[in-house]
């Protein structure tokens, strides 16, 4: 028995859940008060991504948190899944990753279908970073196109974003393979490709010279994703000592008064190394 | 001291040569003289991509093969490197690879500007089979394009695309890693997004329904060069026994008759495994 806990950007096409929490935002998942009506075996199933602000937790440590449930009976979807081509039964692949492989497995054979192909994974940890990563990438990315830049620029960001999202995987204990797959770098170039993604077009606008105020008003008062988690994501490698160049930089564009202009300069003329 | 063995995308504003020889096609270069010019130790930099039709060589082991140099005599540069936005001098990254970490280092301190920065690498085979692969896998690209999918649809095949470029390199004794960083993932993501790439758009018009010699009509005769390279790497990859579902579904639309919508219903449908 499954129970799905949906974001927002849920792939809810791809579940026959028994039950389904809709969570818009990471912290309102605390705020739900479904998990007494949780089977005691049933395997719950994040679509979540993020990392909490303050705690540096990941969605799967926060559900375990809050369910009382072991990390075996957690499970995380992942990938490259623009909710709306999904709908439009568009083919994709994706993972799902859990420590217990069986659950994993029984997760992708519920959800497998001619346009929906699931991989299973085990490595939770790198899964979840990929996702979480991801949206503050696409976000510079997005600030290097509005600054009129083209693919190469946007391909060398997306490559050293996923080494550095490795590096800090590798401190917390996430087998670096996983990057190079379907939660990592399948997720992260749909993102920072598809004109769908509001942190690729919030990007643009910083890119363009707007501040973060001008951006967010002319978005509704939305702020893209890739905005918090810049936050959290650099809070969370701090704490381990891991070198995060892009998210600082990104950080330092939203927060610290940086143009986008010194900080592509920054991230090209730093001393040349081992890739 | 360096000489420069360019192709027809090469990267000529990356660098300083003291010779320069432009090779258009990879099987040019068995035909030029310049061997007697030169010096006995000079670094031969190759900025070809491909496997050789019949050989199934990489391009630095053509060069070995031809100017009698040792591999640690030969580098290889690679990546996100669309020449039109270089000579625009809009930022990007790359790698320059060798046996001998030293001539990398060189190659690369050579070819630093600021809007061009270059990572060393000592896996020769790793950068140059991410050069020969991306261009099949951004033709499989192209075909879904053509046939109306979108940004989850080739972010599944860039990264399934990679991880069998990684499974390839992997029997060639290539590093992993490698596919992840600029040479794999860059070189690939770059190629696939960029509305300038050949492959991508002759892919579009195969996507769309049009056969090969429609296609190449189209093109003035031109076929892409992922049309050459899925037969060459397909058969390096029988040679070693390396499972490549992609490049082997692309060589059968363009040699086959299979369709593209086979070739997508079959590479959607195989039996669901671990990632």
């Amino acid at each position: 028995m499954t129970a799905f806990l949906n974001s927002r950007n849920a792939v809810s096409a791809a579940a026959d859940p028994r039950w389904h929490a809709e969570a818009g935002d990471p912290h309102i998942v605390k705020r739900l008060l479904w998990t007494p009506l949780l089977p005691p075996n049933a395997t719950l199933v994040s679509l979540m991504k993020g990392v909490e602000l303050g705690t540096a937790k990941r969605m799967s440590e926060v559900i375990a948190e809050v369910a009382g449930a072991p990390a075996e009976r957690i499970a995380v979807v992942s990938g490259p899944n623009l909710a709306r081509e999904i709908a439009q039964e568009q083919p994709t692949a994706t993972v799902v990753a859990c420590a217990d492989l069986e659950r994993a497995t029984a997760v992708g054979h519920a959800s497998f279908t001619r346009y929906f192909r699931p991989y299973t994974n085990t490595d939770v940890v790198g899964c979840e970073l990929g996702g979480a990563v991801k949206n503050v990438i696409a976000l510079a990315c997005g600030m290097a196109q509005g600054m009129g830049f083209g693919d190469n620029t946007v391909a060398s960001l997306i490559t050293r974003g996923l080494a550095e999202t490795a590096r800090l995987g590798a401190v917390l204990g996430a087998d670096p393979i996983t990057f190079a797959g379907l939660a990592g770098l399948g997720d992260l170039v749909a993102t920072c490709s598809s004109p769908l993604s509001r942190n690729r077009t919030f990007g643009e606008r910083l890119g363009r010279g707007e501040t973060l105020e001008q951006a967010q008003q002319a978005t509704l008062g939305q702020v893209a994703e890739g905005v918090k988690s810049c936050r959290s994501v650099l809070e969370l490698a701090d704490r381990h000592g891991a070198d995060v160049p892009i998210t600082r930089a990104v950080e330092a564009v939203c927060f610290r008064g940086t143009s986008p202009a010194d900080m592509v300069s920054e991230l090209m003329l730093r001393a040349m190394k081992r890739e």
